[in-house]
C-alpha cells in the first residue's frame, strides 16, 4: 500500500463501494461488511450505519478507531462472507485468506488485499439514526492490484460493477477542490 | 412512472449513484445535483449532505418535502449542468428539457426522464453535519426507460457508470429483506 494525502480519501467512498470496516479489540481484529455509508465532506468525515447489532460496533465505540478498507470485485464473495459469519467465534483475517497491514495512526489493520483504506477516528455517533461519524486520518491506495472495479450492494442480493469511467473535469471547473 | 412500494426504495440509493433533488417553493420548481447521501434503514430514512448554501435547502426546510429523481448515464451532462447553474436565477426543467410530472404525496416534481423517484418528507436536519434527513413515502419507477445504468461521482470530475450485475441472492440468505 501507498500512502497518499488524506485529500484524496472522499473520492474512495463517494462513489458508494461496497467497504471493509476493521477494528482491533486489544487481542484480535475484526471485520465487518457495510454497504450503507457516506462522505460529510472533503476532510473527510465519513458517517457509517451501523449500531449495536454489530460485535464491531462495541469495539469501535471503546477504541474510537476503525480503518475502512475498499475491496475490489475479485473479493466479493469474502465481502459477503465477512458480513454472514460472527467475528467473536471466527478469525475473519483468517477464514477469508486476508492480511492484516500495520496502520499508522491507529491499531486496526489495512488490508492488503483491499485497493484503498482510510485511517479513522471514531468521533461521534448519532444515536438518533444509528451513524458512526469518523473522521480519516490517513489514505493509503494499492497500486499493485490488478482488479481495481469496485462493487455497489443494490440491496436485494445483486450488486453493481464498476463498469466504464466518463471524465467531466473540465465541465466541473471550480466545483472540485483544487487538489484532486 | 409506475409506482412500487416504499420497500423497495432503498435500493435505488443504497448503490450510491448521483441524484437529482428536486422541490416547489409555491411558485417555482428547483433541481439540485446530489452525490454525498445514504440508506439509513429499509423504510427508508435516507441522509443527503446539504446546507444553506444550496437555494433548494432553504425551501426545503420551508416546505419539508422533496422528491428524489435516479438519472440514468443519458443525463450525466444535464446533472452536471444542474449543479453548476443558479436556480433562482433559471428554470432548471425548461433549461436541461425536463419534464415535471405531479407527485401524490409532496408538491415537488418526479421528474418523468429519470429511471427512479422517491417522494419524501423532510425529518430532520442535524445541523452539525450538514444533514438533511428523509423519509421516503412513496416509489417510482421508470420501466420504459432504455438506459437503465445510473453513474457515481468519483469526486475527481470522473464518474463511474454501472457495468455488470452480479447475483448474490442465495449467498446473502436471511441477510435480505423479505421482500426485494
Amino acid at each position: 500500500m501507498k500512502e497518499v494525502d488524506i485529500g484524496q480519501a472522499f473520492t474512495f467512498l463517494e462513489s458508494g463501494p461496497v467497504i471493509l470496516v476493521t477494528t482491533f479489540d486489544g487481542k484480535k481484529n475484526n471485520i465487518m461488511t457495510i454497504s450503507w455509508h457516506m462522505i460529510m465532506d472533503f476532510s473527510p468525515h465519513i458517517a457509517i450505519s451501523t449500531g449495536p447489532w454489530n460485535t464491531s460496533f462495541e469495539v469501535m465505540m471503546k477504541t474510537k478507531e476503525c480503518v475502512i478498507a475498499v475491496p475490489g470485485v475479485n473479493l466479493i464473495e469474502d465481502a459477503i462472507g465477512i458480513g454472514t459469519v460472527n467475528g467473536t467465534i471466527v478469525d475473519k483475517f483468517d477464514k477469508f485468506s486476508l492480511t492484516p497491514l500495520a496502520a499508522k495512526t491507529v491499531k486496526a489493520p489495512l488490508i492488503e488485499e483491499c485497493l484503498k483504506c482510510i485511517e479513522c477516528r471514531v468521533i461521534d455517533y448519532v444515536d438518533k439514526y444509528g451513524l458512526v461519524i469518523l473522521s480519516g486520518e490517513k489514505a493509503w491506495i494499492n497500486e499493485t492490484a490488478i482488479e481495481q472495479r469496485t462493487f455497489h450492494a443494490v440491496g436485494n442480493g445483486t450488486f453493481l460493477v464498476d463498469g466504464e469511467t466518463l471524465e467531466y473535469k473540465t465541465m466541473m471547473g471550480n466545483r472540485l477542490p483544487k487538489w484532486v
